[in-house]
Order: C-alpha cells, then structure tokens, then sequence
C-alpha cells in the first residue's frame, strides 16, 4: 500500500513508520524535516499536501496539539488551539483528502485516553479527542467507495514520561509501539468507526 | 434557585422552562423573544448577557446547532458551523460565565444521540456533540468551589419528528418533557461530569 503518514516525525509516527515501512511505501508529511510538508491548521496547506502526493492507500494522522492549563485559567482562546490543530486539523485531513484516497483505503486519527479517564489541565484535550472519536464514528457509516476510517486512543507514551508523567500520575504509560500496531490494525483489518484504545 | 436558561424558546428549552419554574427563578435567554439576548456563536454576547443576568446557581444551555448534510458534500466550512455553534458556544458558555454561578451552582449542555448511534448527514454534529460530552467529563474534576458540570443526550424528539423524523427512521422518539427530567437532575441532583443519555 502506499500510505501517506502525518506526523510521521513524531514519537506515535515514527513507531508507526517502523511498524508498516517494511511492507509499505510510506510518505512522510510533517511541519518539518518529511518528505511533504504541512501545517494541519492550514487548510490550504492541507490541499497542497494532497496535490503533492496524489493517490494513496491510506492516510494516516499521528498529529494535532492541543493547550493544556488548569480549567479556570482556559480562555477561548487557549481551548482554540486544540480546536483548530488536534480537532478540526485532522477532521479537515479527512474532508479535504477523501478524493486522494482509493477506494477500499482508509483514514486512521488520533485521539486520546484523556476524554474518558480525565486529568488535571485536561479538558481542552479532551474536548478535541472526543470530537474526533464522535466524527470517526458517525463519518464511517457514510464514506463512500468502501473508505473506510478508524481512530485510534494512546495511553500517555513510556517514551513521553519525562515530558508528560507529571499529568499522568497512575497511568500505565504504554510504549509508542504498542499504539503503532492499534494503527496496522486500523490499515490493514477491515474494521471501521472504530476508536482502538490502546490503555 | 436562580437559573439561567440559554435558548429557552426551543423545544427543549420551553420543556425545561416548565418544568423547573414552579420551584425556581427561571431567566430565559436566547436569540430573541427571551429575557435576555445572547448569540452563543459571539464571545462578546455571551459576556454581555452575564453582565446583564448577574449572579446564577444553575446554567443550562438548550442550544446549539449544526449543519446536517452528507459526508461527501461537508466542507471545512459547512463543519465550522456546529463548531461555532453546539461545540465552541456551550464550551463557551462554561469558561466565560464561571465567575457568574455561585458556589455550588451547576452547567448542564446539551449533545445528542447521534454521537453514539450514527445517523446520515450527521457527521458534523456527532463531531460537536463529542466534543461538548468530553470537555464535560474532563472539566467536571476541575470545576472550582464545587460547581457541578454535566450534559444531556437527547434522542429525537417527538415534537421535532416532522422536520427531522426522516434522519431518524427507528429511532424511539422521547418526548420534550422526558427530557427535561433529565437537566432537573442535573441541577438539582448531586452528579457531576455525567452525559445523561434519555434514549
């Protein structure tokens, strides 16, 4: 297959690279350093990337940000970052690729454990995870050509404990691995309107 | 109990209205014909209108909408529709009128049924209707000085069924009143960071 991976440079991408280069043909998009760059919040950015690589088989988004801080100091304006880069950045990834993709491929997201197993500074994230697991659900009923989409929902990563344990106090970390096969399974199975919790 | 309720002129809303008035002080906000006017989609409304209606124990917000269409045809535009409204506007509801509920007090926001039963043309909504269930499950271990948070799922309404019964072919119809039991709960019940489902 060839498989177009987004964020192919981050700590999921690259295990997801791993997992599926040997037996794929991988394009790597990213801000910086891939083999196509893009900006998800860009939807002009989004459009070039596709116009770029052409067809592929699969579209794969290990991306999007999101603010993390205590509720009470969450402004609209903090909550929009994770709005527009981790919600509709990977939502707009399926709106505007759906003609790049063949038919029987597929889209994989990424959401997280945050929106059912809730942190201290949160909810922002939370918010976009579960807009995104909500449209993967409903979207999947109507793609059309046999596309199908799936996300999948990390556990805080080993590799990000240094970074991230703080938020996580209590969680089983799991390592980047673990969450790239949950991604070979969303490619390669034939599921859809799933989110794969990898906890 | 002094008690806010945004969009108070819709079907759910005037439900709500009647059922807590006897026992409450009921404000009516919405778009027109209310109380107090207030556009959800605009910050500087939602501001506005809790400048106006001062201190509340209890925010319910009955509002929001969405774009319905199918998939194929839904832009980034068309989505941005629910985002600013069901999504962002009951979000905003929450972080800009913290200051404005008592201690003790509660939010209730409203989602939908289409979130965890798909139905066509409702990608879009399902995506905000995520979105609002998760900030609330997330916000509801963060809320200050004993503020509750939680959202009511509604399926299709009977009263609704002549415009948007051909969306939901199968669906067991509930009643406005029925779901109205659901936001006393809410207010008047102890709960926090639930999604009450009235299926």
């Amino acid at each position: 297959m060839r498989i177009l991976v987004v964020g192919a440079s981050g700590t999921i991408g690259q295990a997801v690279v791993e997992r599926l280069s040997g037996r794929h043909d991988i394009i790597r998009a990213g801000r910086s350093g891939a083999d196509v760059q893009v900006d998800i919040t860009s939807e002009e950015s989004i459009r070039a990337m596709y116009e770029t690589v052409g067809s592929v088989d699969a579209v794969i988004s290990a991306t999007g940000g999101a603010h993390f801080g205590p509720l009470t100091d969450l402004t609209p304006e903090l909550n929009q970052i994770g709005i527009d880069s981790k919600l509709k950045g990977q939502v707009n990834l399926v709106l505007l690729g759906l003609e790049s993709v063949r038919d029987g491929g597929s889209f994989t997201l990424t959401t997280g454990i945050m929106m059912d197993d809730p942190i201290r500074q949160g909810a922002s994230a939370a918010l976009a995870n579960g807009g995104v697991k909500a449209f993967v659900h409903a979207a999947a009923i109507e793609m059309p050509r046999g596309i199908r989409i799936n996300s999948v929902s990390p556990n805080v990563l080993i590799e990000s404990l240094e970074k991230y344990g703080p938020f996580f106090r209590g969680f089983e970390a799991v390592p980047a691995s673990r969450v790239a096969t949950a991604f070979e399974k969303s490619v390669e199975g034939a599921q859809t309107g799933q989110n794969y919790e990898v906890y």
